[in-house]
C-alpha cells in the first residue's frame, strides 16, 4: 500500500496543527470581541443545497451518492449551509445575528502551490441588517484581525457590485480576473465567452470609470471612526468577486507586504439568503482563507514556534525507581506544567536525554537514587546543558515562571 | 427545497457551538500537560488504506469515487490515518510519539438517539513503547480527563485482550455484545454466526474465569502510583472490544452517575501498526466519544452556559450619534471587553434594548445627547433593570472585572 495523503489533501504534524490551532485561536479571540460567535455545520449536505449557487465553479464539488442513494456532497462554503441554517432555525435566532464559522471547505481544484481540496476558511457575516454599516462592520473585524496578529498594514479593497448593474455576469467574471491574466486577458476571456470585441472593451471601460457612491462613502466613513489608518481601505472600481451570489458592497483583503493576492473577500448576498430561506433576510460578511493567513503570518514571523508544547521530561532512571518520577510528573502537572514522563523504564538514560534533545523539549528531570535520597531533583537545562539541583517545589515553581 | 441536515448529520447554533469549543479546550489543555501533541489528517483518504482494518464494520463507510476516479472515503477513525502518518513521515518523527486528534469522523450508522453519522472522536496515543506503562499513561490521561471537568468518579474498565488467544474473533465480537444484548443474546449472537451452543456457552465460561495477568498488575500499580483511588480502576474479564486489531490491554472509560455505557475505550494495536507502515512500532491508545462526554457534562452540571459570549452591547441613540457609539465600542474591545455595537443606525432604542434581552446580553450602553455632553454613558444591567451612568474609562474597568 501506498503511505500518502490524496492529492490536494495534507497532513498537519504537531508543529504545523500547533501553530494552526494557535491562529484559530486568534482569530476567534478577534471575533467573539466584535460579538461574533460559533456556528458549526456538517460536513456532508444535500447536493440540492448548492445546486445552482455558486456560478461557474459547481465542477469542482465533491459530489457523490450515499448509501441511501441521496445526491451529497463535501461542504463547498460556509455562507451557502449557514442560509440553510437561517431558514431551518428562523423562529430560534435572534436577529441581528452575527456568527463566525472556522471549517474545512472542499473543491476539487487542480492541485498547485497553496491550492489544496481540503482547506479551512474562516467566516464571518451579519444577518438581518441591510445597512452598509454591517457590510462596514466585517471589514473592520477584518482589518482588526490582521491588526491583532501584528501585520504592519492590511488593506480591504472595495467595490460595490451594485455599480455593475448594466455589465452581464460573464464580463464580470472575466473582470474578476484582471490580477491574474491583465487587461488584455479580460478582453479575450470575454471574446471567448462570446461577448463581440468592442462590446467587450466598453464593459470594461465602463467599469474601470466607476465612482465610489454613498454606500462606499458610508463604508469609508464607518472604518474611518473606527480608527483605522486612510491607507488600510480604498475604493477599486475593476474589483468584481466572480460569485454569481455577489450583490451591493463586495471588498477583499490584501496584505502588501505579503502577496497582491487577497487572503479574504466579501461581499452583500441578500437575495441569496432570501433564495435558499423564502425569507427577506439580509446577509453580508467576509470568509478568509485559513491558510493564505497563515502562510503570510509566517513569512513575516508573527507565528510563535511551537517545535514541542512539552516543557520538560521526567526520566526514569531505572525500572525500580519509575515510581518517584511518576509521582514527580504528576506533581508537575498538577502544578500546571507540560511533563512528559518517559514512558518506557528499560530504556536507558542517555537514550532518554537523546529523545528530548531531538524533540526539543527544554528541561529534563533527573531522579536517581542520590536524588532521592535527598529529596531533591537534578534539571538539566537542554540548551545550555548546564545541570542543577533543586527541591521539587522549587522545580514547578521555576517552571511556572518560564511557561 | 427542504430546509434541513441529512439524517444523522447536526448543525450546532452558537451556544452549543461554544460548549463544544469549550470541551475541546479543556480536553485540548489536559492532552498537552500530559506531553500530547496536536495531528490532523484529512477528512478525506483512499478507500485502500482502511480496507480490511476495521472487521464487521465495514459496511458503515462513507465511500465513492472522486472525479479522477480513485475510490475514496471519508475518515471512518483517528487510528488508521495515524497509522499511515507513522508509515509516511517515518523519519521525521521523534518516539515515543505521543499525539492527540479531535476531528470528525464518519460512520453510515442507523440513525438513533446519540447516535451520529458525523460525530467528533478525541483519540490519545503513543507509538513506539511496549511496555504496559504505555497503556496505562493513556487511561491515566482518561481519569485525569474527567477528574479535570468535575466528574466525581471516573472507571477505567481493563481487561487484556492476549488473554483470549484461544477465542475465536466471531465469539469475541459477541462477548463485546454483553452489556446490551445479555448473557442469553451473547450465546444466541455466537450461535448465529455457525458456532455450537455448546461451543459458544464453553467460550463465554472461559471468557468469564479470566485472572488478571502481570501486565493487568502493572497497570494498576501505575494508576495507583499516579494518584487515582482504588475504585477508579477494574478488571473485567467480559470486556471484549470488537475490533480486529485489538491485541494486548483493551479498556473503557465509563461513568457511573451518567451511564453504564463508555465514554471512551482504547487498546494497544502494535500488529496494526506494523501491517500499515511496514514498520515494527508498537502502538497503543484511547478513542473518546466527544459527543456522549459533553452530553455527560451537560447532564451532571459542568459545562458553563454560553447564552451569548458577548459581554455589552453598545446602542445607536439616533442615526446622527452613530459615530460615538462606535467610538465606544472600539474602546470597551481595545479593554477586552466582548461588545457589539448595533449596526442598524435606523432601528429605534427600545428595539434595540430588545435584541439584547431576547440574546441575553447582560450589559446595554446608551449614549444620546446628554451623555454626550456630560461626556458619560449610561449602563443598563439587563437582569436588574437598574440603570446608572458612569464615565467612559470607569465603564470599561467595571466590565472587565465582571468577565
Amino acid at each position: 500500500m501506498q503511505l500518502q495523503t490524496l492529492k490536494g489533501f495534507r497532513d498537519f504534524l504537531p508543529p504545523q496543527a500547533a501553530a494552526r490551532q494557535w491562529l484559530k485561536g486568534q482569530m476567534i479571540k478577534v471575533f467573539e470581541k466584535w460579538g461574533y460567535e460559533p456556528l458549526e455545520t456538517p460536513t456532508l449536505e444535500s447536493y440540492e443545497l448548492f445546486k445552482g449557487e455558486i456560478g461557474e465553479d459547481e465542477k469542482l464539488f465533491y459530489k457523490f451518492k450515499d448509501l441511501g442513494d441521496r445526491e451529497v456532497m463535501l461542504r463547498y462554503d460556509q455562507t451557502v449551509p449557514t442560509c440553510r441554517v437561517i431558514g431551518q432555525y428562523f423562529n430560534k435566532i435572534t436577529f441581528p445575528f452575527r456568527r463566525y464559522q472556522i471549517q474545512s471547505n472542499f473543491r476539487a481544484e487542480k492541485p498547485q502551490a497553496g491550492r489544496y481540496r481540503e482547506f479551512v476558511q474562516a467566516d464571518v457575516d451579519i444577518f438581518g441588517v441591510a445597512s452598509p454599516l454591517a457590510d462596514a462592520e466585517t471589514i473592520a473585524v477584518s482589518l482588526d484581525l490582521y491588526k491583532s496578529l501584528g501585520f504592519k498594514q492590511v488593506v480591504a479593497v472595495i467595490n460595490n457590485r451594485d455599480l455593475m448593474k448594466n455589465i452581464p455576469y460573464a464580463a464580470i467574471s472575466a473582470i474578476d480576473k484582471l490580477d491574474k491574466i491583465g487587461p488584455d486577458g479580460v478582453i479575450a476571456n470575454m471574446v471567448s465567452k462570446g461577448i463581440t470585441p468592442d462590446l467587450a472593451q466598453k464593459y470594461f471601460d465602463e467599469v474601470k470609470n466607476i465612482q465610489p457612491d454613498e454606500t462606499i462613502n458610508t463604508i469609508f466613513d464607518y472604518l474611518k471612526n473606527a480608527g483605522f489608518p486612510p491607507d488600510w481601505y480604498r475604493f477599486q472600481p475593476t474589483l468584481a468577486r466572480a460569485f454569481s451570489y455577489s450583490q451591493g458592497p463586495i471588498w477583499e483583503i490584501v496584505i502588501p507586504e505579503y502577496s497582491p493576492g487577497s487572503v479574504g473577500g466579501g461581499e452583500r448576498y441578500d437575495s441569496l439568503v432570501e433564495r435558499i430561506t423564502g425569507q427577506k433576510i439580509p446577509g453580508t460578511g467576509i470568509a478568509f482563507g485559513f491558510d493564505r493567513t497563515l502562510e503570510a503570518a509566517e513569512k513575516l514571523g508573527l507565528v510563535p514556534q511551537f517545535k514541542t508544547l512539552t516543557q520538560i521530561l521526567v526520566t526514569i532512571f531505572s525500572p525500580d525507581l519509575y515510581s518517584p518520577a511518576l509521582t514527580l510528573s504528576r506533581s508537575l502537572r498538577q502544578g500546571g506544567v507540560n511533563t512528559e514522563l518517559y514512558p518506557d523504564p528499560n530504556t536507558k538514560l542517555d537514550k532518554q536525554l537523546k529523545y528530548a534533545s531531538a524533540k526539543g523539549i527544554p528541561f529534563v528531570a533527573i531522579l536517581g537514587p542520590e536524588e532521592i535520597e535527598k529529596d531533591i531533583v537534578t534539571l538539566k537545562n537542554m540548551a545550555s546543558g548546564e545541570q542543577k539541583t533543586l527541591t521539587q517545589p522549587d522545580l514547578i515553581s521555576s517552571l511556572k515562571s518560564t511557561s
